[in-house]
């Protein structure tokens, strides 16, 4: 485990301790910690972090209250989504999803509960220069709220008629574009010119996950596969077929390092996104070329 | 309707504007709306815009701003509580609510869209005044979320033992001390010493609220009724009987302007608690004469 990951997790943990959850019901602040811990890749909050530093950052407590904010709302997301009402998935990260260990309603609040959790760290974590505050908070909600982060791309899945690109770029784009923004944002850069970098990565995320849900190894990835198919979800697989897939990934993660700003650690950030893309890139194709 | 009213009502109808949510899936656009409008008694908005005047605030955009970000908060925690897994309450405001009307999955991502947008207009507002932003967000995440909010209120009801002060201070204390609070911090105000007052006026409105589920009117209240006793849920009737919680109800009443701290407006709103007070006070006791 690296510094920024031991960072990530131990800001995670103290939002989510005995000290700061003290007199809250017991139930439901073992659910709040079911939903973070173990956690997975912590991919998005690793990617905010490493452009904090990437753009000088000398305030890495702002960023890694940001960080462990859009982790949460991840996190959030993600028991939400699992619902009866959404995908019944019951297997996450390898174990039972949420709802499966503490029934609907705890999962409903347990969601409900790390969504305000975000905006308290984000808001403790600024205290120290509270200038960034706002600017942060307008990035991060904007990838999970309404008009165009995931709330948005969940309820695309509700309605008959799906742009398919809209709703992948609300759906994960967003949350990646959030996290790079947010890096910049926490370090006092100006977070615009972050945002295809995010998407782009967003977007690689997305072709793997969808080549591993049509083809993928349940025990490898922690979660049930084939829910795109059988829930009649949109994607990119279903769209345009596997190798497609497979060769729009190579195409996005080639290009992804391109959009990097111009910043003090460019050559070290470009470096540590090609690894982390090639990781992702290689445990998908695996699959699809074991299915 | 008073300036106050036209005030609230036309902020929440800038944050759920075309214009704010261009893009979006439309029936989650319709959803967010139904949720929210035509609203209920805005009660808190108008106590913390209440508070906010009272305190001399020469900054009224900001106390606007955390007035809608609350009454958005509270009108989530309604759609997610009246979902299956909780009350399974068909009928709210006097209209279907919102699942019975666009299904359990819009009305989850309903409850989850609001509670952001609640965060996102709340930043708005303080544009003019950055420096009340962490302090507004503090003080109303303390009344929504985890250990003492609505969110620890709600799940207490999944717990065996329940501590009843503490179930109905976070469901319905907490919230009302974030209005006072932050109408409070919202004029420049230290708000704790307005913590008194908004619990002491959330344990009002709970004593009339568990009076009126046990005698009301489904039509004069726009919710069913019966709902503690049918899912065994707490309640002050429950606990101690109609006629001592209609003299609990009597005497808080009393008691609430009393901690009115010393301010600019104290007298004017101090007239206008016992007005509102009186108002619920009469709905609660004639249904009680009624049954």
């Amino acid at each position: 485990m690296t510094k920024i990951d031991q960072r990530i997790e131990s800001m995670l943990e103290e939002v989510l301790s005995d000290a700061a959850l003290k007199g809250a019901p017991p139930r439901l602040v073992e659910a709040l910690r079911y939903a973070v811990f173990p956690g997975g890749a912590r991919v998005r909050p690793r990617l905010s972090m490493a452009v904090a530093m990437a753009c000088g950052g000398d305030e890495l407590d702002v960023a890694a209250g940001a960080a462990a904010a859009i982790e949460l709302l991840h996190c959030a997301s993600l028991v939400h989504d699992d619902l009866p009402c959404f995908d019944n998935a019951e297997l996450r990260r390898g174990k039972p999803s949420v709802h499966m260990a503490y029934g609907d309603a705890l999962a409903l609040l347990t969601g409900d509960g790390l969504i305000i959790r975000a905006y308290q760290v984000l808001a403790t974590a600024c205290q120290s220069r509270p200038d960034r505050l706002a600017g942060l908070l307008a990035v991060i909600s904007n990838g999970v709220g309404v008009p165009g982060g995931i709330v948005a791309g969940q309820a695309w899945e509700c309605e008959s008629d799906v742009p398919l690109a809209e709703y992948q770029r609300a759906k994960t784009g967003a949350l990646f574009a959030a996290a790079t923004m947010a890096g910049a944002a926490a370090s006092g850069a100006d977070p615009e010119p972050w945002r295809k970098l995010g998407e782009t990565i967003g977007r690689a995320y997305q072709y793997a996950d969808d080549i591993l849900d049509s083809s993928g190894d349940p025990m490898v990835i922690g979660k049930p596969v084939g829910n795109d198919a059988a829930l009649d979800r949109p994607s990119m697989v279903r769209e345009m077929g596997q190798r497609e897939s497979a060769e729009q990934l190579r195409q996005l993660v080639r290009e992804a390092a391109d959009y990097i700003p111009a910043c003090p650690g460019e050559m070290a950030l470009k470096k540590l996104i090609e690894a982390e893309s090639d990781h992702f890139m290689q445990l998908a194709l695996n699959c699809r070329a074991a299915a």
